[in-house]
């Protein structure tokens, strides 16, 4: 396929055959009457079966250390849950919060959190502080971005690259301006970029002078454990980093099981230092007596320790691992050479990022759409989903069948061909 | 015992012989070395087995819609539970959004979103209002009033009477001044006095008129099945008396199984008017996929319909029964015609609300854990934990054993005597 020729090389009666077959395609596709889908990062139902013994689990109704896991209390959630994840995310088990199903509650319980109250140790709430703004590696992950846009906090975005987010961009917008208080990153794995952020990266963040004193990085580490290969990354210690840089409360880090176990009924969790805890703890004692400990038991027993967890974890890559090659395969056969596309080959997490000829990716997923395959729709990655040049799709290939994955990814490669050579004949 | 002489009726000698005796008794019941609990309105374990049958619930990973309960999203909840509580709350399913562990969280995620975002239909957010202030019936329960402080917003107390807050208080302070946003009330069985909020009493309060266009009750229905008598009391319908009476955002109903299944473990549930459930249903969203609906069905299978609700719960009642029952025959034995205390009888909830000599409270708690008898601090029903008379306590009788009930109440008995004959011998 390496002997195609770009298409804005093409001389104007190649590009009109090129467009004319390529419509032809599109039409077949459109005549198969297709309903496939690719806009959720969800987990199939094959690999929600994968956890299937928490149905009869737990088989105790108390925990290691005594307590009834189906009575009130324990705000920081079950220990023995906390030291198994503490394990798998290099921190101690004294920095981990276990709490309910979502560690996107968490996260906005943070923001709101500061908003409301100020930052440990930091007697100014957020929403006193008049503008408010959040630095966003894009593409990101939509709902970090509607989150801060629903509290009415400004976005201004970096660019993620390969290792992380472009650190002297961020290091510029953090360094006079005190209402740049906050960061998103999704450190490994990246949503939707498969991104991997490096020590470097990550000490150079958590090193940084910033103006504002109470500068927070939300390190949503969504993606930690889902690796697509044998290679099975180490996150960056985020939490050591900053301490030993002198800024122990400058990262607050997230993680759930919802991609490991089931997505609607896993256990979210949190890390931070001692001081962020108490803050976290004190105001989250006013909203709420306990977690669910019985499913923290449930998980707990489940894994047994935290080797069963990544042994869980294979399982998972077997399942979709096939998926994402697919995804490569069908892009690949249709579209290398063209020049009218690229992607990522993600080695863990959830996405495939596809950028495709400027301008035209809303035309792609419209064409898709009406093929009966549904895309995520362009510009979600990015805040107020505006991709300023219109390029940017998410592609999640692993909630669908293989098979429907392939035949879903063979139609987007034609959507995205068909919309080029349209750009380009224009 | 009818026949024993009040207190401040007995002559110096027998006030002196009476407070000579009880310290005396209080001496021995300080050598028994006690180690009792009546401080939290928590479960039994007894009680918490009832529900054990969860343990190897759900059979099925999708509900009666096909819906896969193990995946993401389903932000109000699953319909079958929806429905269920619907009709043991008295409203429609479409009203109800079922969700986590904690009615306390849902009531925070409450206050809170007035405060960031405003109510419904009204462009102002509490935050920007200057003073916020809350309506609390007194006494009243402590995490109601904490998770206020917390937030900033002032308190102004009402009493409590038998048939529900003193409407002519509460009209008095919502007729001018706009400051005033919020009031809580728990409706039935209330926390701790187990007062009944009558249907007169809820019309008032859902009619009258209010300077604040965005004026809110909290009808916290924690305890609305929870009978302790064959009466299984109904409660007002507050969404369908506040929208007969032209404001039917007014009311929002918080309810949850935690003293129903598990404390920690159960499901919460609020019902609210369409405008303020779309409302509440747009902010939840930025910060959830949506609840656990796998704890969700494994309730809906355990209960199969409301009167499996209901026949379960007069399981609660044979075991919690007796010691309310205990709690009368120790206080009426020691303490009746002595005029030191009043207590209620309540027929549902979990708590009793009793009133020693003024200015004794604080001591009755002292006396108690110095032997060995934890009782709730004293205050502890008022905002700020300041109670103005200091005469309140409340008992919580359901954790502990009946044996230990009757052992700790006679010996709270005592302690409340000699209080009361220190008092007035000094």
């Amino acid at each position: 396929m390496t002997d195609r020729t770009p298409l804005d090389q093409l001389s104007a009666d190649d590009l009109a055959a090129f467009l004319a077959k390529t419509q032809a395609d599109y039409a077949a596709l459109k005549d198969r009457g297709l309903k496939l889908d690719l806009t959720r990062g969800k987990p199939s139902a094959e690999q929600l079966d994968l956890s299937n013994g928490l149905l009869s689990l737990p088989t105790s109704t108390t925990d290691a250390t005594g307590t009834d896991v189906r009575n009130y209390g324990g705000l920081e959630g079950l220990l023995g849950l906390r030291a198994l994840f503490a394990e798998l995310l290099g921190v101690e088990p004294q920095q981990v919060i276990a709490g309910g199903n979502s560690s996107l509650e968490m996260m906005h319980r943070t923001v709101t959190s500061l908003l409301l109250w100020g930052a440990a140790g930091v007697d100014a709430p957020w929403k006193d502080a008049g503008t408010v703004k959040f630095i966003c590696p894009v593409p990101g992950y939509d709902r970090h971005f509607t989150l801060l846009a629903d509290l009415g906090i400004e976005m201004v975005t970096v660019p993620m690259h390969e290792d992380g987010p472009d650190v002297e961009a961020v290091k510029a917008l953090v360094a006079d301006d005190p209402s740049v208080k906050g960061m998103w990153l999704v450190p490994t794995y990246a949503n939707p970029t498969g991104s991997v952020c490096s020590v470097e990266v990550a000490t150079a963040l958590m090193s940084m002078p910033t103006a504002a004193p109470d500068f927070r990085i939300l390190w949503d580490n969504a993606y930690a454990l889902h690796h697509l290969t044998d290679v099975e990354v180490k996150s960056a210690d985020a939490l050591a980093i900053a301490a030993a840089n002198g800024h122990p409360e400058r990262p607050i880090v997230f993680a759930s099981t919802s991609k490991i176990t089931w997505a609607g009924a896993g256990v979210a969790m949190m890390a931070m230092s001692p001081v962020n805890k108490a803050w976290f703890l004190t105001h989250l004692g006013m909203a709420s007596i306990g977690p669910d400990k019985v499913n923290q038991l449930r998980h707990l027993e489940f894994f047994g320790d935290a080797e069963g967890v990544r042994a869980h974890m294979r399982k998972h890559r077997d399942i979709i691992a096939p998926k994402f090659a697919a995804v490569q395969d069908a892009l690949e056969g249709a579209l290398s050479g063209l020049g009218v596309a690229e992607w990522t080959e993600p080695t863990g997490g959830y996405f495939v990022n596809l950028d495709v000829v400027d301008g035209t990716a809303t035309r792609v997923v419209q064409l898709a759409k009406e093929a009966g395959i549904s895309l995520t729709p362009a510009g979600s990655a990015f805040p107020h989903g505006l991709d300023p040049r219109d390029r940017n799709i998410r592609l999640a290939p692993t909630f669908p069948p293989l098979d429907q994955v392939e035949t879903a990814m063979a139609g987007v490669a034609t959507c995205v061909a068909l919309a080029a050579a349209e750009k380009l004949s224009s």
